[in-house]
């Protein structure tokens, strides 16, 4: 049997447009033949996620291209942190991915613990939270933070496979890792020349949430609406465009 | 020796204007001598939070409210589920007290196991994640939802007192609650004739935050800036007033 | 780019034929097109898995379909409670997917809680702790027993549908579950019309594998050698034939 | 309105009256105008307490300051581990503060992670559990223990301060804490010290628990008395003093 | 090769003069030939108890039953609750077994899940307190508390067995136990027939701790002195005798 | 009373003989003078058991050496994982102990947090689930392998002391350890050395079995049938001997 085209949204978190460019690629690459991809980025927010300031200011803008789509069968938010990932479970019924989790599940099945390897080291606490709401704290070997911003990922790539080479070999060698969780969409493409190097499986968080992506789709389901990721109430939101009001979502 | 007077914000987390009335009058009835209290409402987001949605609709108007503040000497965020916490404590170094947090710890003082008692069925997940946040749910009884909106708390205080005497009466009797906690700043000045009936500590979370932000003040206490809490890297963020510039918060 | 076939071998965990034919069925109909799947049974151990004893007695068969194997690029172990997969991963350096772990992630990118429905009420326990290796034991809202037998989910399916039903129905109204899981391979093939009836998503865990299975693959990756998972140690291993000698896994 | 003047006594759980003056001194520093405080120490009990058997053998006459009572509003147990708190709440309805529990509440308020720097090496398991029973190992960046016994603490502050600025800085540098808890009622009044050089909020307990104490009167609270915290059944206690027969606590 | 005679020291942590009677009875009926038990009672402290000020107040006395003690092997606590265990442990290097965590890791042996039935509603938290400290939280179905005080257990035996058959009932139909733990010294004795009625195992705590004291007296085992057991630290203990001054321990 | 003789069958989980010799010498040493102790080992599976492989093939040999039983009041399972103790405890009424939850209740009773020392360096994560599954993580202070084989431990006993006297000291020194158990059958009699040599208490987890075993027959205790440990359903079983078939185990 034929399958239909499964349509994908990549919403990079960050409105820092290379970056939206980096995460498309990786993701063209990866997809299914009958896959269609688009990457976007927020109209309004930060230039990248650092801080627990720069995530919510983001989550807006992230929530408004989800709002705004009309033919998408699903949307990854592409910001290691899944950022505002339960309201986008509110807003839509199509399967919404984040690729903070998407990564940690296939790290699970490929080894008996992992870290994760990542960006400025003030951001170790939200790594942390992360993944304790995913449940997997226990499999984690350790959080590796960098002196890399999220900018610098992008803008030199061989610094930060340096510097990522390093804190991998310290995760493997002194906290018991046995794969390496990149924590940052800005690192997707690295993980082959990190996996040559380091000799064990390396995960590119993007690569995995479009792969969840397309299985959730193909596997026909849906978010649940019974309770928790019900529509929002219907009520009056100020200072917030029209299609923000929740009754734009109700049919 | 004369105390100086402490100046606390309070911020609804709501833009309804009736709650931050209700808010601070409760503030007002608790507050010590020499404290000096103003309660807001964000000039965006929705009128009330009753899903993620809402809540992160909120969160940049709340973060505004401390942005442009001058004067203050710590800040509350008045919602259950004290929205957007971490954020506010990155860009200030005065002290930030959530009413769910200050509640919660209260309760803990007072009883061996305490129920948070609160708004809609779907709200469930939101308030154990709360809970989970602050580290307290091994000393949870349990959640009681009911069919109360926000607004209904506000807007019908007889048929709110019912409902809330009903659920907090099951949480005794069959959940082993011995303390109750108000799961909702809108049930702000219930807490007495809750207690009355119910026979056990009935905790108002507006009231625990004023103390606990009195106290933060008194005792000379600044948000640690070492690591989590630092300033906001300076960057471009997108389609947001110029006060959000996280240049605007450096010396 | 064309993607190469990928060839998947799906190890029914019980040797009872009918079911493999049920689980291939599932599988080949939700499959990518250039997937190639073929479901088979061990030679040896119980006809259904109902308790330790079968699953363990189970286990060498299980494995002594991936040590047999020459072609396939993963595995599945069709068996909800996911016998042997730590013995799995350490001789094949092929991906190896359990049912349980798969649809477990799969219902936690769906609802922020989710019930196992499953057969007779002894293997409770196994239940349990299969949820409790994964790490998602914070995100289950209960596990529904029944008194249904493995063959039984086979042999009866109306009768089966009728069970499902009745206790997916509690979990959803008594335990807080806004999706569920089939909790064993021979409820595979009734998702559909447990979810037309209980309005919330229904994951059959052969289809959540499949999907999987088929993205490990186009992601290139292999279970981790480093450490857990390293090929055994070279040994006699007296009363098995000599393809479970340790050494025949050695290039 | 004019506030009611609040009476406080705190109870030094050590017989060392050195360290009672210090605990005062602290106290009356920092107390609202309006509150009132006496600092005492038990009749009976170890000079210091460093381990479970000091502990436990200064809990009688921990309990005895409280019984014999007539008119505080509230009790703090100013020894860093909480002595006997829970039976201290069965034997009054009026609020009873740890400084232990206080100091914790505080420092979550104020950072992301946080240490407690400590006394004897052995005390590291008592102020494991310590933590463990306010629910807030999971914030808990390390405990650090010194060679510093507590009467240490009282009679060479130079080079206690010396030592904890080592152990905290190790916190912080090795650890992750982003605040440090003075883990001894006998550091008190060095924090502001410590704070100037460590760079990060210091909590002294003592001072924390009476801002909680004063919010807990303010408040008009009372502990539960629906079942754990229930006065005492009657009963003969054989070798005590009449005033410790529970009859002697019934109206 | 013949044993040596193994002498074992049951405290009974209540001064209830038929409780010792009745754990002797049942200590002298399971201990092997060359084990000689006595069982005794503190002079001071509480007929029983149903309290954390009942448990507080009966620990000095406890502890002097170990101080004063010149000839056992070992020493049982015989009160569910295992009253000052760790400062028990730190007075001496003989073994010292509580009763409740010998129940426990018995129950643990012969069962998936077990549940604690036991004295007073009251007692809720102190048991919960208790198992947690073992570690085996999560093997506990339930803790059934009943009307039954700790001298009703020893004053009318058929009503005791009533209702302990009662609650061990809805242990076992509504909470999933698979073996009943009794939860109090006074409860010994009835095992035999509460497992002729319930069918499924019953764990009488005081034969169980007789049984691990005279295993690790046999084994030759001594506590760890390194570091959180070692003896306590000399200093003046003001208003107990003079064998309480830590001195006295030190050789 | 004479008590009866009691039958104790310990089943080595290697095949290797040299070991079986050497648990029976640390058995027959430690036993009390009325138990009478077989040492078997089973009669097909791995020479030694040192990946998730080796356990789940010595699974099947090891149930077989209960299945053929006939006259034993008890079962040990002697290697340090206690391979396939639900099945054992499902296929026999009788008690069933494994050597590893054995020790561990030991070393919890002497010390408040010890170590794990054990063999190669990739069973981390098998031991690691050991001690989940009984609870006892949170007084685990760490596992601490070597590059020591199974097989070595029984070969060069000298070599082995020098290594295990080096991994426990690291254990003692940085690790917090209070007491060390030995991590494997093959360690059995190197504990009255390593004691010495330590200043802990070591436990062997063999002798802390025998013990074990002893009580529970003593105590005149029965695995319980209720649910989840019940005669395993009938079945065919493929490719097992008769006596394999759960059949042969109804009455």
């Amino acid at each position: 049997m034929a399958q239909p085209t499964c349509h994908i949204k990549i919403i990079n978190g960050n409105t820092c447009q290379p970056m939206t460019a980096n995460i498309n690629a990786s993701a063209q690459a990866i997809k299914f033949l009958n896959t269609e991809i688009i990457t976007v980025q927020p109209q309004t927010g930060p230039e990248s996620i650092e801080s627990f300031y720069d995530e919510y200011l983001a989550i807006p803008g992230i929530l408004e291209q989800i709002i705004l789509d009309t033919s998408s069968d699903a949307f990854i938010l592409a910001c290691w942190g899944d950022p505002g990932i339960e309201a986008a479970r509110e807003i839509t019924s199509k399967p919404v991915v984040g690729i903070a989790e998407a990564s940690l599940y296939m790290a699970n099945m490929l080894a008996a613990k992992w870290s994760v390897v990542t960006t400025l080291h003030r951001v170790r606490d939200m790594v942390e939270k992360t993944i304790q709401k995913t449940g997997l704290t226990a499999r984690c070997a350790s959080v590796r933070t960098t002196k890399l911003s999220v900018l610098d990922t992008e803008q030199d790539r061989t610094a930060t496979l340096d510097i990522l080479i390093k804190a991998s070999q310290l995760a493997i060698q002194q906290d018991g890792a046995e794969a390496i969780c990149l924590g940052c969409a800005g690192m997707s493409g690295l993980e082959k020349q990190l996996e040559a190097r380091l000799g064990v499986p390396v995960i590119d968080a993007v690569a995995a949430a479009v792969k969840m992506a397309e299985s959730l789709v193909h596997l026909g389901k849906s978010t649940s609406k019974h309770l928790t990721y019900r529509l929002p109430e219907q009520k009056e939101i100020k200072g917030y465009n029209p299609h923000f009001q929740a009754q734009s979502f109700y049919p």
